[in-house]
Order: structure tokens, then sequence, then C-alpha cells
């Protein structure tokens, strides 16, 4: 029995319950789970990577089963260093699985030893996503029981409600 | 039996006969019918909303059961104040189906007594969307039958063939 | 202001709680919602369409709404006959959307008049079929908030759970 | 400059419009078709293979670019035998789309030197198929414009309209 | 760290290069796998259940990683006196990704401690299947590499080539 | 017998190996391929249309039977000019499909006499995209198999690996 340690990789601006379920259930099967928060220079995010980690590992205290980090570069060198044989990614419909499918072969072909897995979240948080989260804040709609309370108090703070915003809540 | 009042919501950047379509079909099912247009900031889109609505206005003159806004904020609020209980959404392919179911579930949690309903256009609409109405445009070939001639005077108008533009028709 | 009556078919063999939360979804929308068991002799049914029918009523005592008859023959027939423009179909996963698209085209072929709407379950629901009920039951396990008490004792009777059976919840 | 024959390989139980739509575009594009016509025991067939390769058959009289074959066992030998390089097989939505790529994927294997191309046929013959004009026509509607008259006057002696049948079109 | 035991059910009928591809991953995430070999008796099998355990203990010579077993019921239930917290099933493709997470809700529902994982195997077996392996065979064609030489021997035995047959890879 | 010429179409920015299996595939079918490269101002490209063009004609030194062309405005204008009757297009997985489907559709709509036929890269080569290359390469990982030498020597020229970039192989 070797010490298992999974790498839950993504964007997290912010996280939210959907995250959350995800790495909970990495941790009834794994002995570390590693929460890697991508520092993407390209994509704009609300939060820096700093900030990210940070909302993270406040969700966590004392739990040293989940690790929280920055990271750039190629994730499965990441993974390599931290340790890690798994990455892990969460499933919610059939556009997540094909763009994951193909990332996930890459990453393979980059190097072998690092599987990757895919979970399943709780069927209620099928619809929930980072760019949802903000663009419904934005217009100041209730977020109760899609993000923690210590999240929704940072992007309340980010994003002043406005008159006009978002785009996909309002179809 | 009470009035059945029933939101359209969409960009229609421009409009064209899928949507026309759809619109004709709610008016078989409903009472009234709230064609909503999104004035999206972010969005760059080529038409202001005022113009959106003005060029759909003019295609129903006369037509009591057809109203055509604008909006911005959360759908589902639009929809309340419309006194409407049923959001209209066009479903054409899959990858739509996906989109939209989340956007659904999303505004379902806004608002439970909104309830998203999806039809089907004419299958030969299948393949209509504004981007390519646009593009096609801009690259001079025909629009005929794929958009209402008032409609067209105007993306003509706008977009002076270019010798080189667009992207997905040349795929 | 017109009565709106819609169809909403299936085999029903036997129904559960997906089918009824898209029952009351449609008792918001229409004035009259008409559930029309499909008397299917080709498949093999657990339940006769009597039997199905019979469970159905039980569910709906006192309900005017909503009215529960067999049909066979063709669907846009039944509808015509029942007064009825609209059919109402449940969508879950993209597979169900690409074959009840295939069949809203064809019916509309059928008979224009009739338009087909889908609607979205509960997300909590997205699982059920009663293909599954009926295996899950087979096996012994339990069904609680899956279907209502009455159809769960009839399938109970008539499902004597054994050693070995079913299959897709093996999986 | 070499000839180029292509194999349309199928079922064809019976044939209707949307095949017929997919052999004429084969016409344009290659110098011989070749229908080959799945004699499939364990497929229980509404016409045998003699009388679905005759009544393909009469629909090309005089016309030597397209043969029509009854073929049994491997696809890819089949087609070496006819000269064919190429298989043809039409593409109508994306559950079609995963089993077609698994045989294509399958069929390259076992002779990598045949490929097999995919071709839309019009869509609106996006929704046919042989088991709903079958099931359509057992339950006594209008096929027209789905299969070509000669076809539906064998339909017709076949399936003696019955009061209750089939399955898809009630739906 | 506990001891980690995985689950990997199905009907193995035969095994294939591809399903043995995902327990050689299993066995590189978790301590044991039990192979699941479901005893269905209303799909008819090729081989019995205890045959295809058999097959696949032969494949394993000696490695104490991998346990193979029958099992009838529900899979939960299975797993849970397996002393596995863990199912691992293979995508291949969209299909099979819409059934699978169904069938994973529904198993998560009947038993919550029992966590449903995903794998891909590698991308040249995406086209394999039992069914497709045993139409292959019998239409005599050459199965190197998609099955092991003992698997191979089995199945020629039983499927004794035939003239005409199978299905899939004449399309 | 006539010349058959066909058009593959893409940005090829830069072209790779799942690319240049579907050319060689295109070989064995028509007598001359044009591979069209995209003249697209509005995406930033990092090779210009040129130096894409220049890019693959290095590939096929003496092939007469591959021509390189740039080309703008609408694609089925194009191919017109160039002699093709067809326009091939690669499909790798669902969501390609889905959006070939539909420009296809349009493609079809505009030039009746132009026919779109998809085929497949080999399985190997389903992941690749010239998006995930450009990332990878800019993140310093190996490209070897999935470019050739000449694109790989001019991608490293272009993209010095930068401590922190790319998106896609991060996750």
């Amino acid at each position: 029995m070797t010490q298992r340690v999974a790498v839950y990789p993504g964007s997290f601006d912010p996280i939210h319950h959907g995250h959350l379920d995800i790495i909970e259930r990495c941790c009834t099967l794994f002995d570390e789970v590693v929460v890697a928060v991508l520092a993407n220079e390209a994509k704009k995010a609300l939060f820096s990577p700093e900030e990210r980690v940070a909302m993270i590992r406040e969700l966590f205290p004392g739990r040293t089963q989940v690790r929280v980090e920055n990271f750039s570069g190629l994730l499965v060198e990441f993974a390599d260093q931290a340790g890690a044989r798994v990455v892990v990614r969460g499933l919610r419909a059939v556009s997540d699985f094909e763009y994951e499918m193909q990332m996930a072969l890459m990453n393979r072909r980059l190097n072998p030893r690092i599987e990757t897995v895919f979970m399943m979240p709780r069927e209620d948080y099928s619809y929930l996503s980072s760019r949802l989260v903000k663009e419904v804040c934005a217009l100041g709609a209730s977020l109760d029981g899609l993000v923690p309370p210590s999240v929704l108090a940072r992007l309340r703070e980010r994003l002043v409600p406005r008159g006009a915003g978002g785009e996909g809540a309002r179809r």
C-alpha cells in the first residue's frame, strides 16, 4: 500500500459547491488531494491565483488531506512533482466529456504514468460553473447553496451589482 | 383559463427565419409572446438593442399577440414582470441542448415558478444562426430565404462586402 | 383565449416520479393534460395498459385537469381527437434528445398543427427510467422517492425479488 | 485517373428517400456506386434480401452507374471484391456518428486500404429511417415523399394496417 | 492509509484488450481490483459466467492484486461485500458516457458510500466491444491484437465461421 | 471518368499529423487535393497565411497531386474556381460533427453542386488540434509524432518556452 496522491486541477475563479463536492469525493478515495489552481495569464480571471488559493485554503482549515497550490506549466509535470499518479476531473455533461477526453489523451501522451480519472458531482450541481456564478452574482441574484459564504462575500465585494450585465442567465 | 404569456429571449443580432419560425409556433400555443431582446453590453453586437427591437417590430405590424422588448438583468425577473410563466427556447442541435439545459436549470433555481420549454424550428432552419447570417452576408453571398427582406436590407447597409472576412462559411 | 390541452404520451410501465414531475409542470402551463398510455402489443410490458391507466388515475383523485387514457395508433390522431394542439415530452439526456427530435419531426410531418414541446424534469430525476425502476425493484432494493407508494406496492406484488436478475444497476 | 467505385451498404428494409438522396450524391462523386444489401439472418427483416435488391434495382432502370448486390460476410471483403476503395455511409445525427465511427475504425483495422467516407442527406430527410417508415405505414398513415411509389405499394401489401401497432410514431 | 479496493464490473463476454487495458490502469491506482463478471440470465451470453471467470483468471496467473468473481444482484451490494469503495467503468464514447452517468447516479442513490470513477482505455481500443469481437470472429476475420490468444482460441471453438452472419462489421 | 478534385480547407495554424493523415487519405480517393489555407484576418493566427502555405508546400515536394493555396471569401466559390466538386473535412468528435454539419448544410445551400464529405483521421490523432499543439509547445513539452520536424522547428522559433502560459494541457 503506497500513499495515493491525486491532483484536482482547475481555474477555480471562484471555487463553487460543484468543485467542493468533487474534492470531498476525492478525499474518500485518495490519501492526499492537491487542489491545483491554474495561474493562467491569458484568461482574464476575476481573482488572482493567490486570492483563489487563499479562498480555497480557508475552506479546509486543519484538513491536512487537502493541499492547495498554484501552478503554471504542464499539468503532468506539476502532478509528477507533487508525487501524484492521478489527475481527477469532474464530468457534468457531454460537452465536458469530449474536451476532457482530448486533454486526458494529450496528458497521457506527455506522461503515461499519470492517469486521469473522472468523477461525477452531485446531480443538482450539474449546471454549476464559475462563469455562471459570476454572472448571476453580477446581476444581483442569490447564490445560496452554490458557493460557500466566504466566497460569496468576496464575489459581492468585487462584483458590484450593475443594472445590466452578464449574459448566460438572461437566456 | 388564464392568459398564457411566453417570453422568447435572445440576442437577435439580427433576427432570422429560424427565430421567426419559433415565434409563429409560440403564437399557436400562447396568448401573448414577448420577444425579449437581450441588451448585452459585453458582447459586441452588429445592431444596437434599439435597432434590433425596431427590426423585429417591423415584422409584426398590427400583431398585438407579439410584443417586442429590450431587457437587461435576470431573465426570470423580466419574465415575472412581463406576467409570463414560460420561457421558450429553440433547440437545433445537441450542443444547443446541453447549454440550454444548464441555463434552464439555473433559471429554475432562481425562480421555480418560471418554466422553460423547448421547441424545434423547421428542420431546414436547423443550420441557421445570426453569426452565420452575418458572415455569409459580409462575404457577399445570397441570404434569400434565411432572413426577411427588411432585415437583409439593413444587413447589407451595415456589412459592405469585403474581399476577405468571416470564418465559418469558408470551412 | 382558447382552452389549451396537452397530451403527454408514454409507456408508463410503470409511472415514476420523473413522469409525475413533468405532469405537474404541464398543469401549470396548460388547461388540461391528457396522459396517453401507449397500448403497445409488441413490447412486453410488466403491466397491462388498463393496469397502467388505473395506477396513474389513482394518483390524481379528483384532479379534473389530468385525464388518463389508453391509446393505440398514431399519436397525432389521438392528440387531434383529444382536442390537443400540443404534445409534451420530457428531456433528460442527449440520447433522449435525438430520438425525441426525430419523432417530433415525423409527427410534425404527419400533422403540422400538432406541436411538440420539450420540458425538463427535476435534475435529481434525470437518471430515472421505468426500466431501471423495474430492475432495481426485482433486485430487492429500495425505491423510496422514485415511485409513489401505491406504484411500489404493485411493483413488489409483481416482481418477487429474485437472487439473480436485471442488468443495468449491476454495472 | 482510375475508376472510382464506392460501396453504399445497408439493410434497406425498405429503401427510402434518405437512402436515395445519398445514392444520388454518390453518383456525382464516384464512377460507380454499388448498393450493398446486407443479407442479415439474425435481424428479422420485413423483406427478403432478394426482394430488397429487386426493389432498389427497379428504381434505377438503365442506370449503369448504380449496381445493386446482396452481400453477407465482411463488408471490407465485399468492397475489395467489388473493386471499391470507398465505403459511403450517411450521417443524420450524433448517435449515428458514434456508431458509424466505431464501425469505420474496425473496418479500417480489417482492411486499411478501404476508406469510409460520410455524407449528409438533405436535412428534411434527417428523421427518416426504415424502422419509422414501417411503423408509420402499419398505422395507416401517409408516406408520400418518404418512399418511392413502388416501395410504398409493396409496403402496403405486406403491412395490412392494424388497429394497434408500431411504437415510435406514437410517442 | 487504508487498503483501496476497486470493483470493475461487466459482462466480459468475452474479455478483450480494451477491458485488459482498464484493469492494468486500475492496478496502478488501487491495491486490489475485483473483476466482477455479471451473471445475467436475461441476456444470452456466448460463454457461461463460469467460463468467463475462468478465461479472465487465466490471464492473471499469480497476480494476487486481481481477483475475478461472478456476481448477481445489486452491484453496490457486491462492492460493499468485496470491501470496495470504488466502482470503475471505462468510457469510450459519448453514448457510453450518458448510460454510465445514469447508472452511476442510480448506484450512488442505492449506496452513497460507493463512488463510481471513469477511466479511458487506450484510444486505439476505443472502437472495441465484446459484441463486435464476436461478430468479426464469426465472419472469420482476424482478431490479432483485439483479444488475448487464449480468448481467441475459445472464441474460434465456439463460433465456427459461417458464410453469413453478424451485423455490425458489414456496415 | 472525370478528374476528381477535392478541397481540404482549414486554418492550418500550424498543420499537424492529424491534417496530414486526412490529406493522404484524400490522395487515395481523389485525383487532386487542394489544401485551402483560410486567410482569416479576424482570428489572431501564429503564422501568416503565406507562412502557413509555405510550411505545407514544403511537406509535399514534387507531389503534383497536392496543391496548396490561400483563400478568402466563400469556400464554395473557391472550390468552384478550383474545379472541385468536393469539400473534405476531418471528423474527430461529436462536437466537431455538429459544427461541421451546420457548415456543410449552409455551404450546400450556397452552392448545391459542391458536396461535403467527412473522413476520419487515425484514432491516435483524435485528440490533436493546432491550438493544443501551440500550447504544449509553448510549455516546452515534446511534440514528437504530432507535427513534422520542419513545422516543429518553426513553432519553436516563434514560441520561446515561457515559465507560464497556455491553458488546455494544464487541466
